[in-house]
C-alpha cells in the first residue's frame, strides 16, 4: 500500500510554503497531463498549465504566482527553486529499496565480519573475513565484499556490486548494480623500454622499437572513498599500486566510469556516463566532467575544472578552466575553432583563388 | 550429439532453393577452408572458390551462379541476400541456453512471484515479490529481478543480469551478460544555481561560481521496454526520475552503452558499443548510432538519424540526418572538414607567404 | 600475520644488488614520506629524499649511487630499471585473492566438469556441464562458466566473471571482477538493404533509404584466447559468428573495453580502459590503443601501431604507424593539425584581410 504524504508536510520537508489544504495526502508524483487524483503534479513552469487541465491532480507543485484556485486544484505548493525542490520531494517519495531486515539465510558471511545494526542483507551475499560495515547497512543480492574492507554507515549497495579487499569507504555510500571498487590497476611494464616510452618521450617518434612481452605490476594499494559518494552501473575504480586510489566526500561518479589506479579525485566532484580516468592523474574539487570526456594519467586537474561532454584532456588545466574538444581547448575558443573548421573547405579556396590572382 | 540439418530443410526455412541431395545433413556452418565433412561451408561469394578446395565440405551455400557440381558437392543452396541468410541458418544452429527447465533449487522467488510455463531458472537468481515473467522465460545463473517488475513471454536472461524493480518488458526480451536495467538515474543538484548552470547557458562563461554539494534527485519512474528488444553485456538503462525511460520496441542496444534517465529511444534503433545517451533526450524510430557515439542531453534526435563511429552529437538533429565527427557535422561536410585539417599546415604556410608577398 | 621478506632474498628475485643488512625484514612497500619502520620505501628517484627523510623507514629502493647510509637506512636495494623492479617486488608482495582450498559447499559444478588439483572455487560459482578447467584454478564468488568451456593452469576469475560456452582460454589467464568473456556478438540484417549499407558505400548518402525490422544473426562461434592474457573489471569480448573471435597470448585488455565479434587481436596487445574494437576487425601483435580508442569494423591494423588515447581508427593502418586523434592522423601531424586547428580564426581573418586588400 502506498505512502499518503500530506501537502503541508511536504512543503515542511521542503522548507516551502503551500496553500489551500495542508491535510491533503498524495502517494505519487507525476507530470500534469499523466496524473491521477492521487499524484502531486509538477508544474513548476507555466508551460505545464495545459498539462495541468487535460490530467486530474487535485494539488500541484507550482510556479510562483500561479492562480491554483482557478485551475481547480484544492492545494499548491510554491517552491524557488524547483530543481532543488525535487531534491526534497522525490527523497521522500522513493519507496527504497526495501530489502528484508537481518541477513538471508543464503548470505555467506565469515567469521569475525562486524556488521553493525540494523542491517539488511539479501541472498547470495558473500562478504570476507576482517570487513567492518556500519550501521544500516543495506546490501542486496549478489554482493561481494573483500578482505579487510571497511564501510561505513547506511550503506546502500545495489546488486552485483563488488567490492574488493582493503577497500575504506565513508559514511552514505551508494552503488548502482555491477560497480567495481578495487580491480587490480592496468600495469604492465616491458624488460627494457620500448615504443611507447619512446613515442610518449618524442610525441610520435618510435625511434625504431618495438613493444616486447609485458611483466605485471600488481597492486597492492587499495582504495579510499569519502563520505556520501555514490557510483553507477557497472562503473569501475581500481585500486592503487602502493598507495590507495582515492575519491573525495560528495563526489558523485556515473555508470560505466573508469577510474584508474593511483588517481585522486578530489571532493564534490561531478563524473557523467563514460568518463575515463587513466592512472595517476589528480582531479581537484568541484570537478566536473561531462559524459565520455577522457583525461589521460599523470596529470593535474585543478579546482573546479568543467569540461564538456566528448572532451580529452591530455595537458594539465589550471583551476577554474571550462574546456571543450577532442583535444581540448577552452569551451569559447573551442567553438570558434569548429566553427572555422566547419568553413574549412571554403577558405582553403579563398587561399587557393589569391594565389592564382597573385601568381598572374 | 549435434543435431543433423538436411539441405532440403535449411533451404525451406530460408525460403530459398537448394540443388542437388536435399537428404544430405549438416551439423554446422563453417567457413570454407575449415569445413569439416559435416559442415556447410559458407561460400556466398566467388573469393570462397579455392577455401571450398581445401575445406572438405560436401554441402555449401553458393553465390548464384556457382558450379556446385564441378566442385565436388552433394549440394549446394543459393540464396538472394547472404547476410539475411545467415539469420535464419543461425538460428537453425543456435543450440540455445539449455537451462535446465524449472526452478533451480538454489533461487530464491518470493511469494506471489507470476511464474509462466516453461520457466527455466538457473541456480542463485533471484526474483522479487510482486514479479510477474511471461512463458518460457530463460533466466541464467545470478540474474536478479526486483520487485513489481514484469517481463512478457520468451525472455532469455543471461547470467548475472539485472532488472531492477518497477520494470516493464514486452515479449522476445534478451538480456546478455551483466547488463543492468533500472539503475538510479544520475541526477543531482545544488542549492544554488553554479557553474555548470551559467557555463550551460553562456556555452562556456561561468560567470564566477563554484559547484556546491550535491543533493540526490531519487529516481522514482521505471523503465518501459517493447517488443524483441535486445541489451548488451554490461549496458545500462537508467530509470527515469517521475516517467519511465523508454526503448521502443525492435531496437538492438550493443555493450557497454549508456541509456541515461528519461531517455526516450524509438523502435528498431540500433545503438552500437559504447553509445551513451545522456539524460531526458528523444531518438526517434530506426535511428542508427555507431560505436562509441554521444548524444548531450535533453536532445531531439530525428527518425531515421545515423551517425557513424565516434561522432558527438551536441544539438538537435533533424529526421534522416547522417552525422559524423566530434563535434558531428553531415557526413559528407565532416570528411571535406577533416581533410582540410590535415592540410592546414599547409594552408597556413601558404597565407604567410601570401602575406610576406603582399607586406612588401 | 604479513609475510616478512628480507633484504637479501628480494635482491635475488629481483636479479639486482642490495647493500646493508641483507637479513632484514620488510613487510610491506610504500612511498617514502609515508614508510612505516617495517616497509621498504621505494625511491628510486632523487626527488625522493626529502620522503625518506619524512618517513620512517629503515630499507629502501634506491636510484643508482645514492648514500644510503648517510641517510640512516640500514640496507638499499638498487635497481637499473626502477618500473620493470616494481614487477617483480610487488609479485613478491602481493597476498592473493586467497579464495579457500576446496570447493565451497554452495557451488554449483555439473557433473562431469573437469577440475585441475589445487582448485579454489568460492560461494556461488556455476560451471556447467563439460568444462574443464586446469590446475590451480582460483575462481571467486559468483563467477559463471558455460558448458564446453576450457581453462587452462593458473586462472585467477574474479568475482563475478562470466565466462560463456565453448571458450578456450590457455594458461594463467586473470579476469577482474564483472568481466564477460562469450556474450554474443551484435550482429543484425535487414531484409533488405538499408540506410546504413547506402551510406557506408557512398560515405555519406542514404540513397532514399530507411532501416527496417531487424533480424537477429546469431553467435556460433566461441572465443579462443592465448596464454598469459588479463582481461579487466566489466570488460566484454564478444563470441564469433562462425569462427572463433581471437586474443592472441600475452595481450592485456583494461577495464570497461569492448571486443566484439569476430575480432582477431594478435599477442602482446595492450588494450587501455574503455577501448572499443568493432566486428571483424583484425589488429596485430604488440599494439597499444590509449584510452577511449575506437576502431571501426573490418579494418586491419598492422604489428606495432601505436594510436593515443581518445583517437578513431576508421581505415586500415600498415605496420609500426603511430596515430592520435578523431580521426586518426599519425601523431606527429595530428599534433600540427591541432595546433592550427586553434590558430584558424586567426587565419581565417588573416584571409579576409587579404581578400579585402586585394579586391581594393
Amino acid at each position: 500500500m502506498p505512502v499518503i504524504h500530506r501537502i503541508e508536510d511536504i512543503a515542511a520537508a521542503l522548507a516551502t510554503r503551500y496553500e489551500g489544504d495542508g491535510a491533503f495526502g498524495v502517494s505519487c508524483a507525476a507530470e500534469p497531463a499523466r496524473a491521477q487524483a492521487d499524484a502531486l503534479a509538477l508544474a513548476m513552469d507555466p508551460k505545464f498549465a495545459a498539462g495541468l487541465e487535460q490530467g486530474a491532480a487535485k494539488a500541484a507543485m507550482l510556479w510562483e504566482g500561479a492562480d491554483w484556485q482557478g485551475m481547480g486544484l484544492v492545494a499548491a505548493i510554491f517552491v524557488p527553486r524547483p530543481r532543488y525542490a525535487m531534491a526534497g520531494l522525490t527523497a521522500m517519495l522513493d519507496e527504497g529499496a526495501q530489502i528484508a531486515p537481518g541477513v538471508h539465510p543464503s548470505a555467506v558471511i565469515a567469521e569475525g565480519v562486524e556488521l553493525g545494526a540494523g542491517a539488511a542483507i539479501g541472498p547470495f551475499v558473500e562478504i570476507r573475513d576482517g570487513a567492518v560495515i556500519g550501521p544500516n547497512a543495506q546490501i542486496a543480492a549478489h554482493v561481494s565484499i573483500g578482505r579487510n574492507t571497511r564501510i561505513g554507515a547506511d550503506c546502500l549497495l545495489h546488486e552485483g556490486v563488488r567490492i574488493a579487499h582493503s577497500v575504506t569507504i565513508g559514511d552514505g555510500f551508494i552503488a548502482q548494480p555491477g560497480a567495481v571498487v578495487g580491480g587490480d590497476g592496468f600495469s604492465f611494464v616491458t624488460p627494457e623500454p620500448g615504443a611507447v616510452e619512446a613515442v610518449r618521450a618524442s610525441l610520435g617518434d618510435r625511434d625504431g622499437k618495438a613493444q616486447q612481452a609485458y611483466a605485471r605490476i600488481h597492486s597492492l594499494g587499495g582504495v579510499v572513498i569519502g563520505d556520501s559518494v555514490e557510483i553507477g552501473a557497472n562503473a569501475c575504480i581500481d585500486r592503487g599500486t602502493i598507495h590507495a586510489t582515492e575519491i573525495g566526500s560528495g563526489t558523485k561518479i556515473d555508470n560505466l566510469v573508469q577510474v584508474g589506479h593511483n588517481v585522486r579525485v578530489g571532493r564534490d566532484c561531478l563524473l557523467c556516463g563514460q568518463v575515463g580516468i587513466a592512472g595517476s592523474t589528480r582531479l581537484g574539487d568541484r570537478v566536473v566532467l561531462g559524459g565520455q570526456v577522457g583525461v589521460t594519467d599523470h596529470l593535474e586537474i585543478g579546482d573546479d575544472v568543467i569540461a564538456g561532454a566528448g572532451t580529452l584532456l591530455r595537458t594539465n588545466q589550471p583551476k577554474g578552466r571550462v574546456m571543450l574538444g577532442n583535444p581540448a581547448m577552452e569551451m569559447k575558443a573551442s567553438i570558434e575553432a569548429y566553427k572555422g573548421l566547419r568553413r574549412l573547405p571554403r577558405l582553403a579556396a579563398q587561399v587557393a583563388d589569391l594565389r592564382k590572382h597573385l601568381s598572374k
